[in-house]
């Protein structure tokens, strides 16, 4: 089968690659599409460390091909989603049965071989039935909202509360949209772009600050009376939008991390505590009930995908959509790809 | 000046009454709107005891016409709601001077003369200070936005949670919009009448059910996959509604009980522990916070009152107006008063 | 092996029965140590319909013996004590490999038989290893343990709350250790009879009330200056102690619901809704979490369950020891049964 | 009356000062006890800038002397412990009669004239009425426990959990003291002196760290099965200690942060992510429901602070007093001024 391959630094190739087998307890599953993630960009342009060659890719959906031993045969045809992180099979939990439960999860695409190809093998714990009304586009970006409902159960949003998110790739769009249907108030969302700032209203964003043309931090005080945001949600992995976060937020607020860049500038503490505030860190796209709730904002109507997908790309041209994914080229925002 | 008196059961007409001074630590607000809500009807049918005469009313909004002593003059000619609970002056934290977290409060309309009238004397802790864009009219309709916020707030919806709502009078209908607004995914309201679907459409439910028609436990259960919801509301006051309760909601659920009549029937315990629910008993409109947050939940446009207001009278015409709202004629879900 | 039989109502012999397998995933264990709880008592004295005949029992621990295809064999020899309810194997959670999140979970003794005999098989999932330190006896009296844990982690009592436990009948009394723990402040606890005030006193106690003797209600009022206490937990299961519990708790106080019993008067809604209560339900004992929990209060020494255990028979008494625990002879709290 | 003044760097005299007068709404206090705390400290040492010359000193305790105009006679005479931070009276808050929730608190002993002296006019506000057996001396030592509930509140320890404060000094102790009353299971505590472990151990801390002998993460992750512990505390103040929060809280473990220091490292974000970490910044002692929980604690005797007083001076050897608590010497904890 065909499959997309990094073979280094910004080197992707579509190679020939054997099919899977489906192990006891895992299941093949046919990749019907497949999207590109921040995750995706920085093994390509090093920004994140792997192992080459590797099948790039995590966030994907598609149909059961095939089961493994003890896998129900009821799963062969069915529309499912998938978890993209493997438990390690050697730890407390994982040696409990509780699978889901393992600390040391390891997302494949990164850690073994991913989604960028036309199958898969996964264990049948990772698979999310697909519900009639969500097709396998949309099932295939869930991962940002799973992320975002991670973010938002644990700020629990009061109704009203300002918000802000620094911001506006796809994580920061999905807690955009997340947080107006949560109850936000004043919403306030920055980029160093201006064509998010189309989605982010759409997705219920008041207020838009181009951090390339004002001064974020004196724009947040400016919208809240000066006295700083109830919420501040970095997101965008950027130095100079992590240093603005405690001066953001205002006094006894909340403030979530979740944006990952091997220069982030520490925070200092000093403000953390004069201001009495909760600092979240989020590390992941929480469990399955994270899915699962995705799932069903986006059938539901509530969570409207579409604006975020820009670009579509056969697996054919997977170079050519890494190149647009990386490069943010044409207003970038979701990049898919269909095997 | 004019003021509707009640003068018995079902009895209501317009006295010459003398104007009030403002006493010390107190303002008198010229009345530009006032609002019915069930506690007038309810005195006016008989369902609450009411010391007779009485000015009722409680629900208001207009502007400082002048302060008493120790007061600031700049209060005089601000347009501000009123929070209609007067502190006691009588209790451990009135006499330390937090009047606000007096727990014997008294509301005025009922336990002395209220705003059916012209002008009306309050504390100046009472005044919340009404902000551009929002009128009069609107100001006067802030209670069910108060008790809705102090009900949500204690639920917590986390995004996605399915929740009931029964009865859609006017808090029925605040908290359909407030529960949609925080983020509730199924919104499933019941009434015995049509009419307000309309409203709680509007307002974000997404399933309505009249239980004239069918059986409303029956129809939440098959709305829910049989499970029941994630939390239900109870604010008709009808014993039948109460009733149902613990059977519309699922295992570990929550429950929320606002509707206030004296023939409700009291819940049985076992099906509470069996089902391990949280019970939250509901007893009012909040503090100053949720008034505040009521105010800006109008200005900012996300809680639009227009559909609520079904009937405008003039205080010269109070008697048709408390008519109209005890035999809920015409479709009639709130009746604002003019001076 | 030998085993106790409810044959009848009060009716329980020592009868001979075959050993059980282990079949695949279950293990086989030799009891060490069984205690009697409310439900066995209720079982036999008919509160608690039952399947005669029925070998009763749940609470228990042991070593394991033999373990059935698919479980580790280092699992033969281990000591360990056993969550005593049993997953159904036929709901969404069993099918997807979560039992312990099974909502239909049967306690074993009443729908399938129990812990009173030689020899149990029980799936390996409800196994948890005995930590050293932890003797047979202690880990046979985990369930109360985890019932109060259940509690108590929902209450989240703050530092200093006043709490009333109602009844001090086992559950009664971890109750009133698990708050002692948990940060009470004033702690007063409630019975009919003076004896278990002994040991409600050494678990830390700081008021014990004999409703034989005194208005129970009036002393709760006596001892919080009038206001009622913070949280009040309803253990015994009777009528008129459920009766008292709305009247004994602050407002914006919070209640728990533990005490069972087919008997127990409902809960008028007015008073949860004018003093703006919360009611927690509290329906079982938890999870593996709570008896891992419980399991290192034991081990640690900061729950001694010395006090507790008032009586101890052989299995060949089992009759006895049914007629001690249902007649609370001689001060009787927990009675153990060693095989 | 006589008064410490701090003069200048490490200089601290005795000079006489005129007596002051009870403005309105203000009393005067007559000073009984008052304790040095680490603030006082740092206003010697030179940590923290203060405007010399300046009366130290804000954990006081005494009995009302006098009452300025608007302020009920009854206070005179009475017992009294203070809470320290007077309301900036230029504030919405301070505005609208809730100087409690002032956000500009200025600390007195700092910002304006301190306790070190034998009366004080303090706004009838920061009153807290001593309950009988509350002695002067406990009273003046209260701030410490304020903080610790302030943290502890916020931290909602749930039963069992494992705690480690790090740094033993007042406010380590305290926090030691109140996690063990909250439930903590495991209480590491580390500090870089043997004298306050005696404390520690009386306060409930299972395990004593010294960080001048061994490795104190290595030593945390040792006694918490290679996994960190549930919650951190960082009370210490220094560099070396704040690093290691990070390292010894568990994956989503709970982190606060109360110890200031100008030279604190900053916290990296990245293992807040990774680690899925709550951070909690403590910045003060919290309102006036922390005095009156910290006078209960101490009255019903389940905070006891005798172990906490290792020195006391009267006021004439006020310079004594400094030197020892500057020092440390003597294993010196706390030290209290009696005038």
């Amino acid at each position: 089968m065909r499959a997309a391959v990094l073979t280094g630094l910004g080197q992707v190739e579509l190679q020939d690659r054997p099919e899977p087998d489906a192990r006891p307890g895992w299941v093949v599953v046919a990749v019907e599409s497949a999207s590109l993630c921040g995750t995706d960009v920085h093994q390509y342009d090093g920004r994140i460390d792997t192992p080459f060659p590797r099948v790039p890719g995590h966030d994907f959906a598609g149909r059961v091909e095939s089961v493994g031993e003890g896998v129900e045969e009821s799963w062969v045809g069915r529309p499912v989603a998938v978890k993209p992180s493997l438990p390690c099979n050697d730890c407390p939990e994982c040696d409990s049965g509780k699978p889901f439960d393992c600390k040391k999860k390891k997302l494949i695409g990164l850690w073994s071989d991913g989604c960028m190809t036309e199958k898969v093998a996964v264990p049948v714990v990772n698979l999310i039935p697909r519900p009639d009304g969500v097709e396998a586009w949309q099932a295939s970006l869930l991962e940002p909202l799973a992320v975002g409902l991670n973010t938002v159960d644990r700020l629990r949003i009061i109704l009203g509360e300002s918000v802000v998110v620094l911001g506006q790739g796809p994580i920061g769009l999905a807690l955009t949209r997340l947080c107006a249907l949560s109850g936000a108030g004043k919403l306030i969302v920055t980029d160093a772009r201006e064509a998010p700032f189309t989605v982010s209203r759409a997705f219920g964003a008041t207020d838009c600050v181009n951090v390339a043309e004002v001064d974020a931090k004196q724009a947040v005080l400016d919208l809240t009376d000066g006295v700083g945001a109830d919420i501040v949600i970095e997101t965008s992995g950027f130095p100079a939008s992590s240093a603005m976060v405690l001066d953001a937020v205002r006094k006894e607020g909340k403030v979530a991390h979740i944006g990952w860049a091997n220069d982030l500038p520490p925070l200092p503490v000093i403000p953390i505590m004069a201001k009495t505030l909760t600092v979240f860190g989020i590390g992941g796209n929480g469990g399955r009930g994270q899915y699962e709730r995705a799932l069903e904002l986006v059938r539901s109507g509530r969570f409207d995908l579409d604006p975020l997908v820009t670009h579509r790309f056969s697996l054919d041209d997977v170079a050519q959509a890494f190149e647009t994914a990386a490069s943010k080229a044409d207003g970038a925002i979701k990049v898919v790809v269909t095997p």
